[in-house]
């Protein structure tokens, strides 16, 4: 069984959503212990409990955290907020930043910042010696893979990793790994660039009659 | 049998490099009549006999190409050179444009133009009324793809099509479905600036020992 060997505490700010209670969902059945942040507090106790109630194991919930490791599953309307109360309020470490750039109901449209990427506005934001590292924007571009995250389903696409510091890059790669999902490390923050526009590339695939929730698999990986 | 439904004549310009002969001999094979272009007249005769030889059709070399589609394979350095020429020389209606935005050695590095993309910058040198669509550039990004795609090997990586005018999309998702590769038609060629940084983050993949040739594959397609 898989230990608290990478963080003490994990906060996933944005716990309450479809994204962040599925990953918060699967590290808490591997033994990581985890609170839900959000900005409507009410709603993180009751993600909260239903956490604790599914994966017997317990979940908290608070405004203001204290932890090592920070998972932000906000959408990009709220990312800044959210992540100036991460250099404020938090000594964190990592913060993996999830943050997809597009603005709905237009989910077919990128929303590139000036910055050029979501993950390196997120960096920009923080401090010096919180290192962010990009994943899972492609995880869950439809329901239905999001509903794979939700349940122990398989999920058929892979996460990418991409940061600037090897060791926080390593750390999430070990940490995402050992609950279930195929991660990958795809390389420096830059490289956001390339992960963070292909979902609104997946949200035009899943437009199509054939298409079931789309997402991407990286091909030629020998295990 | 697939027919030459779709266009009279191919130009493969730049046709005498891996990802160019390789479309050109996938092509030759399902009944496409086609020239290779290259700046080097020699070696494009070279590869028309090599093609012919191999593929059991014609396939001819020339300087000056009367065509409707082309497909552009020339590395960065020379895709301006060779879409004005393209431009000046050839009544295509449609051009495949196939540049990935690095410059070798470093290609895990992207280079992705002001204008967006290698694609909208096509697109911008091109006249009115040439339509690009943006195609294969995470087909080819280590020799294993490459070779793969140059024997009849089953290619464990898709396409995706990218253009503003959606029936050349259509016709290029046609043309390329036909000679057995997976194309996928993934948006407008604003989208190209996720498809082409891509290829830096696999060939950062690529130098990871547990990978042997990466490419993508969409995933959640019904059939």
């Amino acid at each position: 069984m898989f230990t608290t060997e990478f963080a003490s505490l994990i906060a996933v700010i944005g716990g309450i959503g479809d994204l962040g209670s599925a990953i918060a969902r699967r590290l808490a059945k591997v033994g990581e212990r985890e609170v839900i942040g959000s900005q409507n507090p009410a709603k993180a106790v009751e993600t909260a409990i239903r956490l604790t109630a599914a994966t017997a194991r317990s979940v908290g919930a608070a405004g203001n955290i204290q932890t090592e490791l920070v998972i932000l599953t906000e959408p990009l309307a709220s990312q800044e907020a959210a992540l100036r109360k991460i250099g404020e309020a938090i000594a964190a470490k990592n913060v993996v930043d999830t943050t997809v750039p597009l603005v709905p109901p237009k989910v077919k449209r990128v929303r590139l910042p000036p910055e050029g990427s979501a993950a390196v506005r997120a960096q920009k934001i923080l401090v010096d010696g919180i290192h962010v590292v990009s994943a899972f924007q492609n995880t869950a571009a439809h329901n239905t893979a999001a509903h794979k995250l939700v349940t122990d389903g398989v999920v058929d696409r892979d996460v990418l990793a991409l940061g600037k510091d090897k060791l926080a890059r390593y750390s999430v790669v070990r940490l995402v790994g050992a609950c279930g999902l195929r991660i990958l490390n795809t390389g420096t923050l830059v490289k956001s660039t390339a992960a963070e526009p292909l979902t609104p590339s997946l949200n035009f695939i899943n437009k199509q009659d054939t298409v079931d929730g789309s997402g991407i698999r990286i091909t030629g990986i020998k295990c």
